[in-house]
């Protein structure tokens, strides 16, 4: 896990290399801990000594169990976000960049399968990040869909509904294909749900592709 | 909810309408206790209370908190089963029936909040009926997609994947606009992903509806 973390919601930002190299074990043992146990029986010394840092170190960047949780869930949002990113930014039509963009998850979830436990978790132990968590992404989605309808790619139709439909076709197709089942080949899944995708969003109007 | 509750896991069937009437009020109770305070702070009394039953009548069904929490799981997923079922039943041709059915679910969901934190608690509080009342439902979602393609209604393709990418949009949108905003239209939440989902799937070969 590569990704810079972001500023913890203590808001105390590292400002060494050491810092943020210390920050980001944290996050990652985080990830480790709360998904293998879960919220309640995870632990912060549990997380420290995943992370092989003391536990002064992670009361520099944060005060509670709680406070790295919530930073976890900001943080993993951002993996996915800067996951499929680079994975799509070439790619100029926007139906086949959200194509693209489910495969991409698929991809990322066959190697985080603990974002499933500790996203769907959040729900219950910090409901704001779970409903910022889906919003945003569901932010991404519709632009996306705005700006594909604008140039003409795809039939007109609420961006919003059809990002929501989208999203929960990626979160779905993630957990069945991605956490409970490894033998299915992630490109044919984004194909199957890919040529739905496209075929459902394409514009009616003869005459034009 | 005046559906009939199913065999409690318990094994304990009761043999009376009244028997019967008690175990569904007992489920009903269960539905709100666990709904509002969650399975972590909810109890067997609050449930009994909820319920105006006596503790004993709780332990003639159930043997625990637990179990009647799998219970409950089991009786959400099929009054779903049992909301959805009749509304879709007249309907010959198959994607009419699942874009049917995705009004019924949103309808289903208004009424309903409290089903999504119960069987999203569930991936926590009893992995099996977690997964259970998903692989369920994706496999009636394939059965008819199955069917429909068989009767020359939609493109051939993978039903079990297009059945987890159906069910995501359901799932998605009743979480959106069901459970967190009342202000929408169902009808026309339906109406835009329905329109998705019927050219999504549509036969591409010309010459046939």
């Amino acid at each position: 896990m590569a990704t810079a973390p972001g500023t913890p919601v203590g808001g105390k930002t590292p400002k060494t290399e050491r810092g943020r190299r210390t920050l980001r074990a944290l996050l990652d043992a985080a990830a480790e801990e709360f998904g293998d146990k879960g919220f309640h029986e995870a632990s912060i010394s549990g997380i420290t000594a995943r992370a092989g840092t003391a536990i002064g170190s992670f009361y520099t960047y944060f005060d509670s169990k709680e406070a790295i949780f919530t930073a976890l869930v900001r943080d993993l949002s951002g993996q996915v976000r800067d996951f499929v990113g680079p994975r799509i930014a070439g790619i100029a039509n926007h139906l086949e960049a959200e194509q693209a963009s489910q495969l991409a998850f698929l991809q990322f979830v066959r190697h985080h399968k603990e974002i499933y436990r500790i996203i769907d978790e959040a729900e219950f132990v910090d409901p704001v990040s779970y409903r910022e968590h889906y919003s945003s992404t569901a932010d991404r989605i519709a632009q996306r869909l705005q700006a594909a309808e604008e140039a003409g790619e795809i039939s007109a139709g609420s961006a919003e509904i059809r990002a929501w439909a989208l999203m929960g076709i990626n979160v779905f197709l993630g957990l069945r294909f991605g956490v409970w089942d490894e033998g299915s080949d992630p490109a044919e899944v984004a194909r199957i749900s890919g040529d739905l995708i496209a075929h459902g969003l394409a514009r009616r109007e003869p005459g034009k592709a």
